[in-house]
């Protein structure tokens, strides 16, 4: 199927930019979604070219698990990847989160008048990639335009479907005293790597953001605990606001305290040195291919030998427990013996890191 | 359950505006979420919290449906509406034209730093509003926020799921020659709304966007014409770029022509007379509570009289039929007897209207 009469050039995918027309909802829009969209992204169910996509249903025994993530970051690419891939992962992981077997993805694209059409082939050509490296097809999408001024090059906002077994109900809710707090590998690679190209800082390592898909990761989780993941109570990717302000709302939904050992903690030597440079708490800064996993202590020698047994967990550790603390405070006994509190973070030290 | 420690001052929601802590994942992008977004939208699926919402599947012998908006009308508020509303209505639209049965929306927001809360609120509250009138709850939403020049106010990404009957499968590219096309009601209301707001214009008669939920519409269609829906191809609501784009649309895709009949399709004497002065042809006019239904020629008195019998069909019209036409143009038959072709949206007479 072509839309195009013979008279309509083809996209200049070299030097053409953005404008108004793309987003009108005409002619232009159409060879946009066509030339560029529906070509990177490809995929049965996209080209249908309805307003949405008619898809095969979950199994039974399952619940639909659902996530939303808009992603504004800035500069749109960053060592490592770019905002196409970032916001792939992003909502896949926060459907992994749930324990949920990510099915399809729909994405939103907000364009501002001007960007160049190489650049967001590019971008595109990303998502495209890490969709199908996932194995998670881009199923719908939309495309808008705003005048130069009123946008930031291009957001995108990705929407996530999945399946969960029924049996499986992990929340942030389900942690509680005595559990055990793991982590899937070193902390703050993302916001890094984010920071230092935006401020064109150069260290002695380029640090890579760690952004990656996660479900195959808590798929090898599931299967080792068996049917229904018995003594799994949550899982989270501590994103925006880091380890930190991940742990404190897990703590606050579960009515639960925290007790980390700073020394378990992995941090690379290389993020650490970044970091003090930088005036930055590595437990504060944003982590986009890492898990935190709260479970039964019984259940987590099995569960952290099936994290370090998968590419995405190799560096996994027992970070922690949960404690009985009315007052929900997440502490942390520290390298040198001392105990402080880790509390949610509350300036803003990296706006637009994802 | 709430995050709040006593000292933190709950938010001002009617001098307090949007800053970039609201975005950094922190306390403060918690308590907007908290204090704001789920106090208007709450729900069940909203409340769990966590980073997806946990749902009810589909019945067997069903398909999935997804599909997704980008939302960066301006102005935000419009007679009739405004992109709260609109972002729920936009939405459902697009997953009930599968003939699915809408089930849960997820929403994100892209935030410009400044936004008033008390704006934010208002929209969020039409959204809320919106969606309980449709029963269709947001059960997963992301906020981020981009700095003061980066944005505008702000945008909505909109993404819902909904389930079709298996049995039925409407497509744009299922039309075919002899097939009879409906209107469900007049045309270029919504456009004409935001013009008129847009450019401070004043007609004798105040015209209101059509912006309204159709699944009901839809529902009653379906109903009537029994299970699987036989004779009904395609459901499409004419937005961005109005009836004339939308049924080259399904000219394209189905590879057929159209022949219309102007006298046919319903405008109304105000909107008529506002396109005349604002030198815009009604046809290409966004709409956002009004569908196209193309079906077979015996299916058409049925389908018509039930669309008829429901409140968003009242004024449904026969407005053309289906040709064979290899090079797939849409045809008008004129109030003065000639016939014209009706083109493709190609310029842009209307930017950012949904």
């Amino acid at each position: 199927m072509s839309f195009k009469p013979d008279y309509i050039r083809p996209l200049d995918l070299r030097h053409g930019r953005v404008d108004m027309n793309h987003g009108a909802g005409g002619r232009a829009s159409a060879q946009l979604i066509e030339e560029l969209f529906v070509r990177e992204l490809d995929n049965e169910f996209l080209r249908q070219g309805d307003d949405g996509a008619r898809l095969p249903a979950p199994p039974p025994g399952t619940r639909l698990v659902m996530a939303t993530d808009a992603h504004v970051i800035s500069p749109l690419a960053f060592p490592g990847g770019d905002i196409g891939c970032l916001a792939v992962h992003g909502t896949i992981n926060d459907v992994a989160m749930n324990g949920a077997v990510p099915l399809y993805l729909a994405a939103s694209f907000v364009l501002e008048e001007g960007l160049p059409l190489a650049e967001l082939r590019a971008i595109v050509a990303s998502m495209a990639a890490a969709a199908r490296a996932a194995g998670v097809p881009v199923v719908a999408g939309d495309t808008k335009v705003v005048e130069k001024g009123k946008g930031d090059g291009l957001f995108i906002a990705t929407t996530g479907v999945g399946w969960v077994d029924e049996r499986i109900h992990l929340s942030g809710a389900h942690a509680r005293a005595g559990d055990v707090v793991l982590l899937s590998g070193p902390v703050g690679e993302h916001g890094v790597a984010v920071l230092s190209q935006r401020e064109s800082l150069e260290f002695e390592t380029r640090i890579e953001s760690d952004t990656a898909a996660l479900h195959g990761l808590v798929a090898a989780m599931l299967e080792a605990l068996g049917p229904g993941a018995p003594g799994l109570r949550t899982l989270r990717d501590p994103t925006r606001g880091g380890l930190a302000t991940t742990l404190n709302e897990i703590a606050r939904q579960s009515g639960v305290g925290m007790l980390l050992h700073e020394a378990a903690i992995p941090v690379r030597a290389e993020v650490r040195g970044a970091c003090e440079l930088l005036g930055l708490d590595p437990l504060y800064v944003a982590n986009e291919g890492k898990l935190v996993a709260v479970c039964a202590p019984e259940r987590a020698p099995l569960l952290l030998d099936a994290m370090r047994a998968h590419a995405r967990g190799r560096d996994a550790a027992r970070i922690g427990v949960v404690t009985d603390d009315p007052l929900r405070f997440v502490q942390m006994r520290t390298l040198l013996g001392g105990r402080r509190v880790v509390d949610w973070l509350s300036g803003e030290p990296l706006p637009r890191i994802c």
